[in-house]
């Protein structure tokens, strides 16, 4: 083991080339940036419908959106469970979209596995190492967010477990981490995903939605987090945030969400990434949306 | 549901009168200090020996020790598992002991409900719901410790799913929160025993050996937490602390531990709670601990 | 200068007996536990003198009140400044009392050392070092506020700079930490209480007011204190908390107060300290408060 | 006063255009990216003259240099006060850059507004309420940093009491907070740059070099707040960091800082700001910095 490294094989001095894989045809941790998007929780076929229709024609890959819901209180929305698991499916199915969905409890890991190509374990999980085991067994990538108390080298050595396991494809996901200021939800830490890409070869995402809680800030942090180095980003859209079931007020609409992606394209440019989004016009024309 | 708290069931509003269930022939939440005692983990059958004979002579009736350790670094040591719950039986039985132990993960949960009279929830599954949920079914107490990063009303809201999942044998557990502050391990949270005792009815204990991270401090805020109303206190004691395979930092040795009983029982009386702790001499007479 | 320990004069290394002095005749750090009452702000000559005649009947010997009070909002009261003072002053001699006021700059030294016994540094302003360098210069006692944001051991350097002037009169206190917790003010830190004892030969007190924002846990955190080993407690009571004009949310009324006591006395008796309350009936009687 | 907000003259609802003013000929707040470089603290005549030279030479407006230093040990360096401002006034002279350097104490006040063209109020002194009124009537511009533990809200009401006293010309500087993290030195908090933005008029730098601690973020952390918002930086800078006498951890070498300023380039046009750097080559021809 590493003298002075508390973690071995998630860093970028055990291997030294950055890891890259494939999933469903898109590549994550290469040059293109892998872009996500998706409710914060699927609510209904239709919901997850329109927002399938939506990124399709955008050009973005993978659809987010969570069946089970780790909620603060018992009486709020937990989640279609099973039944969101099958909208996801045929989504996914119908407009060749790869899913990322979460993983609430190894028990659950049956039924998860079959509905998703990424398996997402929720900051709540990060430290739940019993689970993080189980998982490096299984052969399918994970997304592995930040705990809201992790430092960054907790969340490295929480990715430690999971490759240890046999599984290296891991994704590391920034989603704000938890201080004094009630100014926003949670403290997006940028800073995490430099650190993270300087010292791990794993690919590293940002979550500007959850990262934030403020729909507001979730366009200049998207910019900002790629800018930084991120390698992807999981954005929350949703038909009519207004009224959605959870998390409404950093989701964005289909338009705010629009609009936010020349940013996002600019910053990727700047930091040596790819990325397209395209939009068919009202009338049929393909129109590039503007920059 | 109550239209100003965000939790009913917990709440002592709703239910006006304290808590108090009898484990294994002890009362917790009544007039008496329940105490808990015992190493972070289980290492071998000689240490938890030990210590049983040790607690049993002092008079304390429940054992802790961890069989599955959730440890931040895959590197360190996890547990003896199930050989760890094994030893935990065997002096539970010798000395009729009530065992705390926790539940890392639900899938482990046949064989941690055959080995313990309370269930621990550990800080980094406070806010695994789903947990929670099945838990709520469960016919033996939960011992739920306060999250690292939650505030008091996640950590009563935690509670309440278990409640209201039907099983009403809850114990809250504050063991230390995250803060900027490195001086301590943790930053033990007095004022949330005390806030909980006013805004619910279930029984508050407190961890001060996992809430400093130190052991210097395990004897000052045990009496601090009692004097600010907790119910019971959880102390890691181990035979050789400096050999301890996890947290030896925090763990008190046998005479340490002894040594702090005085002023836990006075801190007791002054809040209203009795405790008896007695000892045998070497030459086998019986001996009160000083006063 | 110490190798292992960043600051020496503050040291119990450095001084192995514990620091007493006296100020206006009580003894501060020695067997008594030193007791400051009065308002957040001094808000008017009767309010103040209401306040000194409360405490001077409970045997209390010191009075605080901010002539000038730092706000986080320029339209939130200010303090009435020096005509405040000036009310200090004239309770002080009326009933013997001593005094503790906050110096919030430098530049208000003049009129603040005439007023007051002891100056207050706040917590805003313990890592003002230019303060604290010409307060090392001064001869009256500084008790210094830990700041939100302050490590013990920052704390603990920032007294280093008043001793290194040559002013030895320093004591420390607890206010409170910022932290993630929004169900309380601040985390009011005891173990930081007990840990600068052990490091530390400088008196150690509580502000249990301050320190959790909240008035029904003054009462269990200011026994809490002492028993982890607090010299003294400094207490906001106010005849009207309801309409008081800063902080009346954490002050209590004068029945509040009285209630408290008994338990502040026990947890001194507990910890070795020396305290006695007394009350006039109402017909004149000498009554001892109930215990 | 505003119903909803908490503070009036700083918000962007009061004012609807953005505050922008000009310092020796630069602008502030407007089209330009803002930049400031230099030391951590004034160490000599020749440090500073290398550094004036250096940034003469790529075109940036600004030194910086601490002449008086807040330290948290009073046995680290603690600045060379008036020499260090003497030193500051003679290169700025020389090269004819602005300077920015920090008022520790009022009473230092009429030494430091000679020498400086923009007034620095640190992170430790954001809630000194007393300056910032005092500094309300000062006709020179204030870089107000944010205080380590202070939110959003209280950054921007503690401009209030500046904007309250008279003096508009306010620079609000996030520059990191505290936090869990120990990965880092501070947590530099990207979205409050974006938040303070979308909250006021005023113009928003960052210090990346305070608000990371880490030479290696410097970076990509500029960038990423020129990205999200900023208006301009201050990057720390020494000839010889591994020689500094504070802070050279998170100080660039001239070399390190003239390979970030592409990136910085290209984030300013990103998010619409115009920047340009030069720089001579050895051979005495004119060198634009690669992009």
């Amino acid at each position: 083991m590493s003298q002075r490294l508390p973690y071995q094989l998630v860093s970028l001095n055990w291997k030294k080339s950055r890891t890259v894989f494939e999933v469903k045809g898109t590549e994550i941790g290469g040059e293109d940036l892998f872009m996500i998007a998706g409710p914060c929780a699927v609510e209904s076929e239709d919901q997850i419908e329109k927002v399938a229709a939506h990124i399709k024609e955008l050009g973005i890959p993978f659809i987010r959106g969570g069946a089970y819901k780790p909620r603060t209180s018992p009486y709020n929305f937990q989640g279609l469970q099973e039944e969101g698991l099958e909208y996801l499916k045929i989504v996914s199915d119908k407009y060749n979209l790869g899913v990322v969905t979460e993983l609430m409890d190894l028990a659950l890991l049956p039924k998860v596995y079959d509905a998703t190509d990424i398996i997402q374990v929720g900051a709540r999980n990060m430290k739940n190492y019993h689970m993080l085991k189980e998982l490096g067994k299984v052969d399918k990538p994970i997304l592995l967010k930040r705990g809201m108390d992790a430092t960054v080298e907790e969340w490295l050595l929480a990715a430690e477990y999971i490759l240890l396991g046999g599984n290296e494809k891991v994704i590391l996901c920034e989603r704000g981490i938890r201080t004094f200021d009630t100014s926003v939800r949670n403290t997006m830490d940028i800073s995490a995903i430099a650190l993270a890409k300087q010292l791990s070869h794993l690919p590293v995402i940002a979550d500007p939605s959850q990262g934030t809680g403020k729909r507001s800030l979730v366009g200049p942090m998207s910019a900002a987090a790629v800018v930084a180095g991120a390698d992807g980003l999981m954005i929350e859209i949703h038909p009519d945030p207004e009224n959605a079931l959870s998390d409404g007020q950093q989701s964005l609409n289909f338009d705010e969400f629009d609009e936010i992606l020349p940013s996002i394209k600019g910053a990727a440019e700047l930091a040596g990434k790819l990325v397209s989004f395209s939009k068919q016009k009202k009338d049929g024309q393909k129109q590039f949306i503007k920059i």
